[in-house]
């Protein structure tokens, strides 16, 4: 008998997202380094007409496949958020890497079964990495499993984050909190950041300001690879939790980056 | 009859430079996301056993080929400063994002003839890209030519600086006043920020704490590509600048820049 919090075809829906990575691959380099028209969206940040499209073209699809599943993306209106199964689309994470020309932006892709994320991708168009997750599996990059780093000690992480313009007066002192603590930070990187840590280069991820599309892939990628995410509190990310993403490599590097947090 | 000034054979020294950065990319990858011991060198840098064997490579074929030139380097001691050539290398420019696994890092590679910057390259290894200037042409992207951007007012701007962490008080300062005048900010990029201002995707790095080895390569690069490149006050930048780095796609986008410092 199946459980109904196991869903019966994740083999399946882990090749259709691929497939979905695939065209938003293509698609965004067909637009990567051209002229673009760069728009500010409510919330100051930008979009392009390559952001609407691949999400467009990907939505297309999972219609067409998949038509009683639900939608949620970043640039169209949501669609069958009750349903059993909702895909969470970013077409483009970090799109102010690819206006600018920077090749570590990506395709975020995760499918949610009674809320819970099945399995994840962080593609990586220009420089054809792609990592992969899928609950209670080994994540992969590339095909091949990958694995966070064995570093369990504050002392000796390294520790990313996009911007520090993202954060307001509370969440600037606990990113200085925290990484006052680490052996290097560095800022710059989108999703990118969550494929080194799940591959073990990197140690820690500290972010505000995510959304359900930011953060749902990185989860079954980050998990399946050996580490661990949730908000600033230890609590486990869902959709409407506020934002605040913490990963890390292992529970005990979570343990302690949770304590240095105030 | 040659002039004092000019170099007889720039031709062959980019060729022996092309040469140089092949090697050095070479050598970058067999450590690239592989265990390093990363130390801490007197000024907080991270250096590697990478960088100083890349280095190490670089400057016996130098010798080798060019015994009478001058090489200042990072990671080893400077020799013949007083020679009519001299080579700056900096094995890998972005040693926090080469440790991490970001594949934006760099080499960087300048051949001076009289204090001038005749040649330089930034090489990308994990990208293959590579921008090579020669002074007075046009600078290439892996072989085409190069054009910085036509934007030519800070409204429009992109500008990109490595991290804020190496700004002082009042660096910092003079970075708010610049950066709040722009259409865009973004941290992360070490030398590949300075790639993206060569070929039109970004139109202004802002950095400071910058050291010969880390500037020399970017100079005809920028240049050759259209771009403006000197210290904050608008200054040509030489082996004994302060570090200060201000580089602009057009001669009007710099002095609008320099007009926002204060």
């Amino acid at each position: 008998m199946q459980s109904s919090t196991t869903p019966p075809e994740t083999e399946m829906l882990a090749r259709f997202a691929d497939g979905l990575a695939n065209v938003a691959d293509a698609m965004a380099m067909t637009y990567f380094r051209k002229p673009l028209d760069v728009e500010q969206k409510a919330d100051l940040s930008p979009v392009t007409q390559a952001d609407r499209a691949i999400e467009a073209a990907m939505r297309e699809s999972i219609l067409k496949e998949y038509p009683a599943h639900g939608i949620l993306g970043e640039e169209h209106e949501d669609a069958r958020l009750d349903a059993q199964y909702l895909w969470v689309l970013d077409p483009i994470d970090g799109t102010k890497s690819f206006v600018s020309g920077m090749p570590t932006f990506g395709t975020l892709i995760a499918c949610l079964f009674n809320g819970t994320p099945e399995l994840g991708i962080i593609s990586i168009p220009p420089t054809g990495e792609r990592w992969m997750g899928r609950r209670g599996e080994p994540s992969t990059f590339n095909g091949e499993p990958c694995r966070t780093s064995g570093r369990h000690r504050l002392a000796d992480a390294i520790l990313y984050t996009t911007t520090p313009d993202t954060f307001d007066t509370e969440g600037r002192a606990q990113f200085e909190a925290l990484s006052s603590k680490v052996a290097m930070r560095r800022f710059g990187g989108d999703c990118y950041g969550y494929g080194l840590l799940a591959s073990g280069h990197i140690d820690l991820v500290f972010e505000m300001n995510l959304h359900p599309y930011d953060y749902m892939a990185l989860i079954p990628v980050i998990e399946g690879a050996g580490g661990v995410i949730t908000d600033w509190k230890g609590e486990r990310l869902g959709l409407h939790s506020e934002g605040q993403v913490l990963a890390a490599a292992n529970a005990a590097l979570h343990a302690e980056a949770l304590a240095a947090l105030s």
